[in-house]
């Protein structure tokens, strides 16, 4: 599970992707790269949005497997994004004596690069609307489980043909709530080295308290690099670095891959998410939460293996407390319903349109579904765990042919799990067996401990035990066997007897079972939303942006200050801030500006722009998003919102909602000034 | 909610106070001061339990009306607990300047003793079984609603005349799941002040992660004075200290006051807890332990003050894991359900015990509507709305007649419950306003916010500005302004027009419907579970002790180390190790000794006795028990059981479960060589 702050959060993908609530407000939306709002942008701001200036921003931006979006800054393969995009690197590449997440890093040669064990970069090349193909094969009248079947062929089949014919990873997009479908081809980046990190002190300053707050004074950067048979990539796009900061008012552009938002929801399936959904996933996270605290009270090294995942829990509890804090407000519903019925009046007007007010009803009915399924899961969330149930279900669907298999195990999505799957990150024992026995324990609970699937899992002993008991029997660590049962295929995987593939083996029923059930629950509600979306276009027109589905996109806003509790908040802050921050939180934890930033201030330019924020549309998967000004030079780097930003899930305003970012020249000081990397400041931008 | 340690976690005692399981194995037991179990105590340990030692020992035994026990230690007043019962009263006393809780006090003289905003000690001076008479009042064919009023009605009369007639505080005391029906009568003592408190780095040296773990070093203790007429109150009872350390297998006896144990219950109402009510009460923790964590984030200040209700939480939390953990173990339904089966299968050979069978099946169906309720409530816990729900409570209540009225409201209550109402101790507006806002939040999420209910709560604004807004307005937190309002009676309560009083006044009678409702489920089980102590008893015997009820009891056991994971743990341990283990958890948070330590450790004689265990039956609300020898004298304080020991709510053991005493010599040595207090040293024990 990896969810640091505007990482998108990954665990909770399985929603719609649907479309847009119309009557776009200011510089609302996240718009796709072949359907950029030119006349908009034309109109609102005065620019000139021309094919070539969105191809060079498009091709300089990379998406990370991990749930985050970055950018190329150099001819010879500079890759930037946030420091709690890399921190999951970071980690992975750390140890009790190189602690990468507390210290930061800096290569002073190439040789000194840390290759990352398991990160993916995708930059997106190509684009192409394959809407009719998708549902033409998809019959009028097929029940929901054979247009799952259907659909999930076709799409294989369409991602297979492209793979073979190009060779680039070929995706399938289903847009505005399954109206649209697109292919989408990118390049991919396997050997991702770490250049630079800063200390987490620096990156997360303020920790879990300032988290989404403003002003801020983080420097969340790290710089990568991308190789290509094994020497620095020569890259033909990239982003020029503009060395003069912002000024309130400047007219600033992300690009970046938006993870999920959920703008369409009618408000049926917005009580959903207030009254169960938002409320279970919290009990979760803080379960969670605590689970990983306690854990790393046991000592400084389970302190620093439990700290990402802990910092990941942390961002999204806090995430979707402001989330559920929104939708908590009757005046929020007030909103949403008025449009609604005045939406569902007029169609009741027009005879042609009547029969899309079904919709409504199916989105209703699909809710109660949903509610049910909440608590039925069968993962017992761990790496370990998760590395068996993926290898079970590898050798069980590769007897498939390939559009029949579940999505991930198709033929193009092969070389990307084998990564995933034979990753050298190192996994923590003691740590696996902590949440493994939670995993158990809540099982039962969800379960009940008479249920026969939980005495399988049990097998006579207390979740603890049996934890202990699987982790002293399991060799999944190794990758060597991994790759073993991997290689044998069906008959090593299910003649093996590590108790964790035993246990995996057991679990895989039950978890098809539930995955086909949710499976249908998103063709209904792909089918009902995208009547939805054809009713909102045919009443109140279109504006064209699809709901987020961490897939690249365009938002744009000015540099902007705001009011909050009937004060001004200036839209940037500086270096001298910062080293003030710290001084008036003195103390506290997570106050503390590391040693390197207090050595270095009488060289720091305190007056250099640190942070600032933007009306820009953005939401978690825009981690590291690169911000662009007129003449797509890079600017910033978004790395988080503020606490009034986070009901954009499901409504976006630009009252107080604000994206905010790094400056470009607060980098550039940063590097030259506090970490005595002048070199690596120079190269950049060329 | 006051939670810490072996504190009893009072919020959660709405269960049946029941009898024993029989077959009582090694030192189980918590025994009335009334029925001791001499002839075990000859037996077993070669020890003749006079009544003229008993009546000493209960003489010398207080209980602390926060949820903890403690004893008289000299003839001018002193009292002795641990430094997490005072911690209450310590956090009420402390400012931003003076910080009790971090820093520890020391009065010097008797005029820099500080007298606690609104602690309350009992000593048991009386015991009458009136178990005839409550039972001759409740009709033998009346429902069970009639039947609460009833014996609600005869309970109130008893303490009623016991008190016209004594002055002195008088409970009737439910014991045996409703077979007995004891009145104790306490000497109440108000004027309570603070003589002596280490640093809390001291008293909870290792904090969260050593909590519940052994071996441990911690001096978890305070010394406190009553008063009277406001002079050191002149005591002819109180324990003398003894001079020498304990030994591997020597015999000890605590008296104190264990809040709830639940060993009577049957097979149905363990997996309510293991499925139903446990979980449900950690989700609920959790939240409280997020909510009070990230309060504290936001500054020193902040965190000062959610230190000790933060203590609470995550103490319950991890008791709570521990015996859920317990639960969760196939083995122990094994353990019970053989037992069960075996008596139920000799009840039914038996025609005059058969129809006592049904009491299993009545049980079984009132897990059903305990589940029912488990989410159902009112209160949004804050001191704020209790005050204001008890002052609103309490002027309704008055319109009636004495032995009509709720429990608390009667006459021989009104002198506790005036203390508490009229408390000076500091209400801080800005922690208030964060747990109302949560707790209403929780409202929306229990009763969904469609509710009528909710929306008279939220009145069209989301929970956190509702709270704000509640706060805004409210002047409950103004001691003169409750008494106002109470003095004023009924007309002023409800003519009120402070928010808090007029939102308690709102959910006033959704909070009487829920415990009506819960009260006459709980006489259901009394009713049930009178007949099980019944068949226990008539099937196996009886050896005469009833499930906890936080009144007094005196429990045995001797000193002794035990084995985990194949190491022997030995069952003291002294300063050295204290300061050894703060050496080996360098850099961990909590694991630092206070400066006055570190600065005295060339003086501390380091070979001196500090933590020991035995295997005496303890259980949350024997905080500050103390320990005594054969000869009645001081040997230790308890303040901890370990991990092993938290199934013993349910279950007791001696296999590895122990409880962890402070030992009495440890506090001498800590008063003479580290906190200069060599006088009151002198002064204890005479």
């Amino acid at each position: 599970m990896k969810i640091p702050s505007l990482l998108i959060p990954l665990m909770f993908i399985f929603t719609t992707n649907a479309s847009l609530p119309v009557e776009v407000r200011g510089d609302e939306g996240m718009f796709l790269f072949n359907e950029l709002p030119t006349e908009r942008l034309k109109q609102r701001h005065d620019f000139d949005a021309t094919s070539a200036w969105a191809d060079e921003l498009r091709l300089a931006s990379v998406r990370f497997n991990v749930g985050g979006s970055g950018s190329f800054i150099s001819s010879d393969g500079l890759v930037l994004t946030n420091h709690h995009v890399a921190s999951d690197t970071l980690h992975k590449l750390s140890t009790p004596e190189m602690n990468l997440i507390e210290n930061g890093y800096l290569a002073k040669t190439l040789d000194e690069e840390l290759k990352a064990p398991d990160l993916e970069l995708n930059q997106l090349v190509a684009i192409e609307n394959v809407t009719e193909r998708v549902n033409g094969a998809v019959a009028a009248d097929a029940t929901s489980e054979d247009a799952v079947k259907q659909r999930r062929a076709v799409i294989a089949t369409i991602e297979a043909e492209s793979f073979d014919e190009t060779g680039l990873r070929s995706n399938v997009v289903t847009l505005f709530g399954g109206a649209q479908y697109h292919l989408y081809r990118y390049k991919k980046y396997t050997d991702v080295r770490l250049v630079w990190a800063p200390e987490t002190e620096a990156a997360f300053f303020g920790g879990d308290a300032d988290n989404f707050e403003y002003p801020r004074y983080n420097l969340d950067a790290s710089i990568m690099r991308v190789y290509e048979d094994g020497k620095p990539a020569k890259l033909d796009h990239f982003l020029r670095w503009c060395q003069d900061p912002l000024a309130d008012g400047d007219l600033v552009f992300v690009s970046g891959n938006p993870g999920r938002t959920q703008r369409i929801f009618t408000v049926d399936a917005l009580k959903f998410l207030r009254d169960d959904r938002i409320p279970y996933t919290l009990d979760y996270l803080r379960r969670k939460e605590i689970l990983m605290q306690q854990f790393g009270l046991e000592g400084t090294e389970q302190a620093r293996r439990a700290r990402d995942e802990l910092f990941g829990i942390q961002n999204a509890r806090k995430a979707y407390t402001g989330m559920l804090g929104g939708l908590q407000d009757p005046q929020t519903f007030v909103a949403k319903r008025g449009r609604e019925d005045r939406l569902l009046s007029d169609l009741k007007k027009d005879p042609e349109m009547a029969d899309l007010v079904s919709a409504w009803a199916d989105i209703k009915a699909i809710q109660d579904d949903k509610r049910e399924m909440l608590d039925q899961s069968v993962s017992l969330r761990s790496t370990l765990f998760d590395l068996a149930l993926q290898i079970v279900l590898l050798t069980r669907e590769d007897l498939k042919p390939n559009e029949e298999r579940l999505r991930e195990f198709t033929d193009s999505s092969r070389e990307s799990l084998m990564q995933e799957l034979l990753s050298t990150a190192p996994i923590y024992r003691d740590l696996e067996q902590v949440k493994l026995a939670d995993e158990i324990s809540r099982q039962i609970v969800l379960r009940g401990a008479d249920n026969s699937l939980v005495q399988e899992i049990l097998t006579g002993k207390g979740p603890r035990e049996r934890a202990a008991a699987l982790i002293e029997g399991t060799k999944l660590d190794d990758v060597d066997y991994r790759s073993e049962l991997i290689d044998g295929g069906h008959d090593a995987v299910f003649g093996s007897k590590d108790p964790i593939v035993v246990l995996a083996r057991t679990l895989e029923p039950e978890y098809r079972r539930l995955r086909e059930k949710n499976e249908q629950i998103r063709e209904r509600e792909r089918q009902a939303y995208a009547k939805v979306a054809k009713a909102i276009t045919a009443i109140e027109g279109t504006s064209g942006y699809p709901d987020a589905t961490f897939t690249l996109r365009l938002a744009f806003g000015t540099v902007k200050g705001y009011n909050e509790d009937g004060k001004s908040i200036d839209p940037t802050t500086n270096f001298a801030g910062a080293y003030d921050h710290a001084k008036a939180h003195q103390g506290q934890p997570d106050f503390d500006l590391p040693p390197s930033w207090m050595k270095a201030k009488a060289e720091v330019n305190l007056d250099t722009q640190l942070n600032f924020v933007c009306t820009a549309d953005i939401i978690g998967g825009n981690s590291g998003s690169p911000v662009v000004n007129r003449k797509g030079e890079l600017v910033g780097l978004i790395f988080d919102g503020n606490i009034q930003s986070l009901t954009s899930d499901y409504l976006y305003s630009d009252d107080q909602a604000r994206a905010v970012s790094v400056s470009g020249v607060g980098i550039l000081e940063a590097l030259r000034s506090i970490y005595n990397a002048k070199d690596l400041a120079e190269s950049i931008g060329k």
